[in-house]
This record gives C-alpha cells, structure tokens and sequence, in this order.
C-alpha cells in the first residue's frame, strides 16, 4: 500500500482537490489522506470540509499531491507552513501540483531552473518567475519525479501520472476510465 | 436571479457533486443551493458536508440538477423522498441529472418514452428499461428541457446545457474555459 498525502488549506479550489482525491481514491492500492494546516479546512465556494491529518505528514508519504486555492500565494509565504512541508523531497517522493498549487512547491525550491506549468494568470507567472521557474504553458509538464498541471481538468492528465509511477499505468486507467465521459 | 438546486445524498460521489456545484457557482447569475434528505451528508470516499437545506426546496427552484452515488437505488424506491422531489416539473424548469442519479428522474416518471443515458452498469440500465425509459449510451442526452450525462466528467457537458438555457452560452463557456485544461 502506498500512501498520498493531498495538500489543501483554507479558499481551496473544490473541484482540484476533489477531482483528485475521488480519482486516487479509486486506485486500492493508495491509501490517500488529506493534510492542511487547519483541521477544517473551506473552500472559495463556502465548502467546509474535516481533514485527515497535519500537513507534517507529507514527510512520511509516498506521493505528495498540492492542489490550488487563491490562499496559494499567502501559503507560499507562510514560514511555518513551509517547515511543515520541508519533509517533501522529489525523488524520494512522487510529488505533483496543480495551479496555483505550483506557487508552493515553488516557494520550497523545487522548481527551480525546472519547468512548470501553472492556472493563466499573470501574479502566478510573476511569482514563478521570482523563484527561478521556466514557465511552460501547458496542461501537463512533467520533469522527473515531479509534475505540473495547468487548470482544473488538467488533474486528470496529473492523477493519470502521478498514480501510473509508483502503481502502474493499468491502475491509472483503471480509475479515469471510471469517470471519462462516455463516447458520443 | 436564477436559483439551481443540486440534489445529493448519502453515498453522494464526490467529482459528480463538486464538479458542478463549483461551476455553477462561477455562474454570477446563479443562487446555487445543495439540498438533501438530511443536514449533512456523506460522500462514498468518506467526504461529509452540511447542505443548504431540505429536497422540497426544488420546487420553488428555476433549475434542478440531480447528482449521483450508490444511495441512488434506495433514493428511487423512498416514497418520503420522491413525495419531496414531487415538485420537480421539466418545462417550468430545466431539469439535469447525471450517472445513477438518472434513475430518480425516471422513477419521477419525467423519463417515461424518453431518450436518456446513465452510468454503464447493467443494474441500472435494467432499471431505467423498468421505468419506460429508451435508454441512448452517449455522454449527454437532451429532451427539451430536461438532460441526462453519463459518466463524471460528462458533467462539463451537461453544465454548459444546464447554464445556457437560463442564462446564456456565454456564461456557460466563461465557466468551462476557466476549468478545461490547458491545450498541449
């Protein structure tokens, strides 16, 4: 059993993170758990929602998946925030982060001198810029062990990725298949 | 303003419910309201969120989009609660629903010699043969006002139905483009 530890934090973006928490959840071999640095935790739309544990326990995890929320850009500023998340390490870990989401993984380092993709707005670009990102704008940017997904639906392309490298490609398609719409 | 209740219940799965409420919610004309059976409910992943209010408040609503989850059988068998979705009338509103949640329309009796779809499995599609439903397996199936999507991520589809007929295609596609991912 491998384990995933899913970022959220207070504005998060409701589809992000349950886009990606009902598509892992559908993989039996992850056991995913939702970390934040509040025990609740509400969404921009009002959504309030218990977490399953501190954001420290991205240190123990197998995979590391940042979903997106306008309080992106006050996290990735956030000191204490940022020690909970210094346990993150790409390459030991699978690590991926969509949106907005991508600021904070910036914000620790790991994407510098590295591409990335991230949601289309220019204080996002500025940021990443600032922290030494090569923007690629498109919807999946993988460099190694890490990735990138640019807007909402892109989470699927991200979940199919991230649940492929440490399970396999069948289980990936195995839980996006579940939810693609049928053909017309 | 329009006013849209989205009906969810126990088992509820999380990207058909959360799929929509955050894009309808980006819809500026739109008072978007989850309504169910009790106050709080419960996700088939273990996700509980409190709700806006009770199923009978879809009858003073201008549209009513239908989710769905396991819970969808016994849902459609309950007299107390297809007496409190009695109000749900196509034509006077615009009416949606997606995967299993198609079979509570067609126990409503709105799909009776009608074309719809629903999720792939052979349960339900026995199901709707019951309620004189002609089944058409394609990802979003409209008649009139009232439309049915297979599959979760067929939920984009029927959103930008949903919101087009009350507000207008424009603000469909503001909410679409600002989830679709980026082009590659």
């Amino acid at each position: 059993m491998k384990t995933v530890a899913l970022v959220a934090y207070d504005t998060f973006t409701d589809i992000d993170l349950f886009l990606a928490w009902d598509l892992l959840k559908r993989v039996p071999e992850l056991d995913v758990q939702i970390v934040a640095p509040t025990p609740t935790i509400t969404s921009s739309t009002g959504v309030t929602i218990s977490v399953h544990g501190g954001l420290e326990r991205v240190t123990g995890a197998d995979g590391v998946y940042v979903t997106s929320g306008a309080g992106s850009r006050a996290i990735a500023k956030d000191v204490a925030v940022l020690a909970a998340l210094g346990g993150i390490e790409p390459g030991r870990q699978i690590v991926a982060a969509v949106d907005s989401g991508v600021l904070i993984l910036a914000a620790l380092g790991h994407l510098r001198g590295k591409r990335a993709t991230t949601y289309p707005a220019p204080d996002l670009h500025d940021a990443l810029a600032s922290y030494g990102v090569e923007r690629c704008d498109r919807a999946l940017v993988v460099e190694g062990d890490l990735a990138t997904a640019a807007q909402c639906l892109a989470g699927v392309d991200l979940v199919a990725w991230f649940v492929t490298r440490p399970v396999s490609a069948e289980a990936a398609e195995a839980s996006v298949a579940s939810v693609r719409r049928l053909a017309d």
